[in-house]
């Protein structure tokens, strides 16, 4: 039995248990982990319908007929044509639907969503994450392997960049860089679009890669990660452009010992939040904790933010196998931010990181 | 007034028009054309609402509040923390909520759907895309300005592409060359994963570029665009590494006359499946109807692919303004695919095309 069919076969057992009479997966990572097959299109319909029973059906349109033969591990059953229309088709597999809840991939667009709410008008649909998560969240042994290649290729591709002088490149160009250095060293892709902030711009934690010019005396934050196998990695390390100022020093090692703290609390049985709390307590009691604007960390696999969100209100207990990013950070408006972020997979023992290079608050030209 | 605030307006007379008690937009392109401020992460809620009267409400993660008071036309009137959860800043704002449809993004995520749905269970959600597209499918003057410059800039890119030495090159090579010239030439990014498919990939319509090095006697079609203040190009262009065979000399003529022959028959008033039409009856007279397995066109704008496609079954009439692609092709499973495909905009007279490089199968070594 291949990865997929064994997967499709643990699905089923959670739908039968579970009460769920159809289960429908869009384009996403959960198509590619039921199927090996996936697409960013989203404009089509293609669909994977699963019964508790039986094969999956399989909706594809006509245009994507001949990738899915070569990449998916089960047969386009249901292809549909432009200028027809996938309606005669889905109806056909929705003759097999004998009730039960309907789970929909949380990433489904609306517009398909309700579409399929038509045609079922008296079934009660409801995410899919709470099944798949089960499934997803804790990796084989196969999947963590590609995990690790992915952090080593994001953990090189910040080790050329550090040897560069960074001084007078725009952050776009040092994510360009980054983006090179990993794609040479064998990744599938970015895994997101990589951040790259200075001086001021650090400070946003969401802020992505623009035009301003890296100065001397700037905090530089770069946030970035690669594809392989599908599997993400997720990697963060702060700079300073020239010489530290104490401030940012000081700043810096609160946000390390958060981290550090957060990685000693989790192991198997912890809960989720109570990971998130462990990092939290440290910025708190340095005085920063209302700058600490964001969650501990995310779950990462085919999808870079997915189970378990390392978050207030998560009581999740952790298992072997779940990996998550440990991310804690201090930003203050118009000032500067500094964040350090490591990808962790949680052993019998407690957390084992898969980037290795190192968290120093590195100093470049 | 600013653009923002006059499409506003405009959306809010649809509303009242339609019966339309409540607007939600997501993050991506109706949220870009409504407020000038979008971003690509779907997993925080992130959302517009929209009521028949008054201002938007912008529920926004703490995470991006930054970024929307810099980038948007209006404020985020509810900012949510992570570990507090965007549930009760939703409850705030759906108080307002007196009645009438719901319209949902089209793009929205299922799990925000089905959230919204659990809190307004009475309510009847419907797409918000024929609202939408009224607005958005016809251009103004500053719209077709920087649709104009994005096609330029790609059709630019092809014209250094082609005065290259391709053969020995990797698809993803000539994929990086045309994203690097569209970026130095001041595009914003790339529209979509650009499409270099050479020699038996060139039959499938969605390859995307991968590791298959050029070889002499390959049919190779390119497929990119760029973006430029958000609006999109996409352009298609069919080469022969060395001298064509009288088989893909002849095929593509046919390509060529069908593409010719949808332009003439476009202008206002015309539907858009009479365009589709005019198209496949020329490709079907050749003998290859049904080796043309997509639609004629789509629409272009903010997002890549939109209103009105193109297709048979669409009966709506064109109107000056729209936009839209003319792309016919022939695959040949195992041997080769052809494709000619430029952007057009309706005019009083008929349909002008933004983009101008030579439409002639062009020959590379």
């Amino acid at each position: 039995m291949s990865y997929f069919e064994e997967r499709i076969v643990r699905v089923q057992e959670l739908m039968r248990k579970e009460g769920a009479g159809l289960l429908i997966i869009s384009p996403g990572a959960n198509m590619r982990y039921m199927t090996g097959f996936t697409d960013d299109s989203l404009e089509r319909m293609l669909l994977v319908f699963l019964f508790p029973e039986g094969e999956p059906r399989f909706l594809v349109p006509e245009l994507y007929a001949a990738q899915v033969e070569e990449r998916a591990a089960f047969p386009a059953t249901h292809v549909w044509r432009d200028g027809q229309g996938p309606y005669v088709a889905i109806k056909d597999i929705l003759r097999t639907f004998s009730g039960g809840k309907v789970l929909v991939d949380d990433s489904m667009p609306a517009k398909d969503l309700l579409f399929l709410q038509q045609l079922l008008p008296r079934a009660a649909f409801s995410p899919a994450s709470p099944l798949m998560r089960k499934l997803r969240m804790k990796k084989s042994a196969e999947e963590l392997h590609s995990m690790s290649r992915a952090a080593i290729i994001a953990d090189q591709a910040f080790q050329k960049v550090v040897e560069r002088r960074l001084s007078g490149l725009t952050e776009r160009e040092v994510a360009k860089i980054l983006e090179e250095e990993m794609l040479n060293a064998g990744a599938d892709g970015v895994a997101f679009e990589i951040l790259v902030a200075s001086g001021p711009n650090s400070a946003l934690p969401h802020h992505r890669a623009g035009k301003r010019e890296i100065e001397p005396g700037d905090v530089l934050i770069l946030d970035f990660g690669c594809r392989v196998d599908g599997y993400c990695s997720d990697i963060t390390r702060t700079l300073v452009c020239g010489d530290p100022s104490d401030r940012v020093c000081k700043i810096y090692e609160v946000v390390l010992t958060a981290q550090k703290r957060a990685m000693e609390v989790a192991r198997p049985k912890v809960l989720a939040q109570e990971v998130d709390q462990a990092a939290r307590e440290v910025v708190a009691q340095a005085g920063y904790g209302d700058r600490f604007i964001h969650r501990t960390g995310h779950g990462i696999g085919l999808d870079v933010h997915e189970d378990p969100y390392i978050v207030e209100g998560n009581t999740l207990p952790l298992e072997v196998g779940m990996t998550f990013s440990v991310e804690p950070g201090v930003y203050l408006p118009g000032e500067f931010g500094l964040r350090v972020e490591d990808i962790v997979v949680v052993t019998e023992e407690g957390v084992k990181t898969l980037n290795c290079c190192p968290r120093t608050l590195q100093c470049v030209d």
